[in-house]
């Protein structure tokens, strides 16, 4: 924090998936809260294995559904929503969201992509009439949840190296696509650049030492660093049938990559 | 089904994840169970929703994790691997991946990413001991799960121009690399390109049956059809580092395309 030009106090969301407490993964969301804290911010943390958190949706998520229909969960949770009849639970962590400035996702790398508890999470509270739909916004860039900020802090086992750009199990963004394009820039949130800890099996406490000070640091980014330049669906560069238009990538850009604005 | 050249019986995990029974996803696995035992083979249904799928790996999971010590999921895994003891509901699962000699995926596409219920399936299921680590083989091609074939099938809303190659939610097969590369891949399977059908929901009865007659088309290919050509870390194409080596790639290749041999 600059204290010549204090920042406005925020909101912010931890959302920290791993079942045991003394965990890795729980020292990461300790250190952010009481960091973001310390800067004057206000901090909610959603940790859901303390929560007991139901991963899994289904009929009883939607109060009303009549037990002999068939669950078409898009117009179920329409309804629901509208209705204020989704369960409470559901309700609980959507008032979360509503009232964040900024989400923050904690979680290990579980076979490439997050824990089902906290993919379980996104399942469940992201309904369609809450986080994308037509009643609440276009996707990509206008939809219902714009103006937040988000962050993913993640903990892999892997090298770095493995991760690179030409790693074998793929950029640590393009894993991530699904995460920071799909669920957050699909429904209008603002996503940074993900914060990784890697080689995370086994952590001598000097590279602990090391991993929170490049954390702190990218939590006091987290409203003015310069976030992931997707391509907006709605700035003239993709046809009606959602295809980016010809031409308008460098060069030499090709995969998910297209989908990013080229840096300046 | 060539009655000239008899296809060898083979056995056949379908794993399941819709909570409806009415389903287009159930539809689909009760089409391939019935279409692969028409042919000759043996098929298993694990229907995740019906079975009550516990989805959130915990301390529970490995029988003999002292509830005083923190949990190191891979080294609880192991242990309880190859001591036997791992919950029952685990264990019957890999009883049904070893017997197997393909697993077929069967879900909807849920925030770019497989339902919770499914991700907690392989969360549990592929523990370091069983489906990785060093006691039963390397990573990526010669991984402990070799010889079987996979295949996703997959249900999504978007249209199929969204998931082309310009499409804004990036190719389906950049959208899947987690799971065709990270999970199937890497743990020695094959796996095929997957089978989807888009706009699912609204299906009218003509796209349906349009649908069952693709996907019979690929059912029949399980077993014949050419795979995905990752490249094998073992094949001389990465360094040390588990990086790319330069210039082995076509031109202009970018992005997880690196992770492709060029076709013939």
């Amino acid at each position: 924090m600059n204290e010549a030009t204090p920042q406005r106090q925020k909101k912010i969301l931890v959302v920290s998936a791993h079942p045991d407490p003394r965990s890795l993964n729980a020292a990461l969301t300790t250190f952010a809260a009481r960091h973001l804290r310390a800067a004057g911010h206000e901090v909610r943390v959603s940790d859901l294995h303390a929560m007991k958190w139901k991963a899994v949706l289904d009929a009883d998520d939607t109060l009303d559904h009549p037990a002999d229909q068939r669950l078409h969960v898009l117009a179920a949770h329409e309804r629901a929503t509208s209705a204020g009849r989704l369960a409470s639970d559901i309700a609980a962590e959507q008032e979360k969201v509503r009232w964040s400035d900024a989400v923050i996702l904690q979680f290990p790398l579980w076979w490439f992509a997050m824990p089902a508890i906290l993919k379980g999470w996104f399942d469940r509270v992201f309904t369609y009439g809450f986080a994308h739909g037509p009643a609440v916004g276009p996707p990509y860039s206008e939809g219902a949840l714009g103006g937040r900020r988000a962050l993913v802090s993640v903990t892999a086992g892997a090298r770095e190296s493995s991760f690179s750009d030409r790693g074998i199990h793929g950029r640590l963004t393009d894993v991530l696509h699904p995460v920071q394009h799909g669920l957050f820039w699909f429904t209008g949130m603002t996503p940074l650049e993900p914060f990784a800890v890697y080689g995370a099996n086994e952590l001598p406490k000097e590279r602990f030492e090391a991993a929170k000070r490049e954390y702190g640091r990218r939590l006091d980014g987290l409203f003015t660093d310069a976030p992931v330049p997707f391509r907006s669906l709605v700035g003239g560069d993709y046809d009606h049938d959602m295809r980016l238009l010809p031409g308008v990538e460098a060069e030499g850009t090709a995969g998910l990559e297209l989908h990013i604005h080229p840096r300046g």
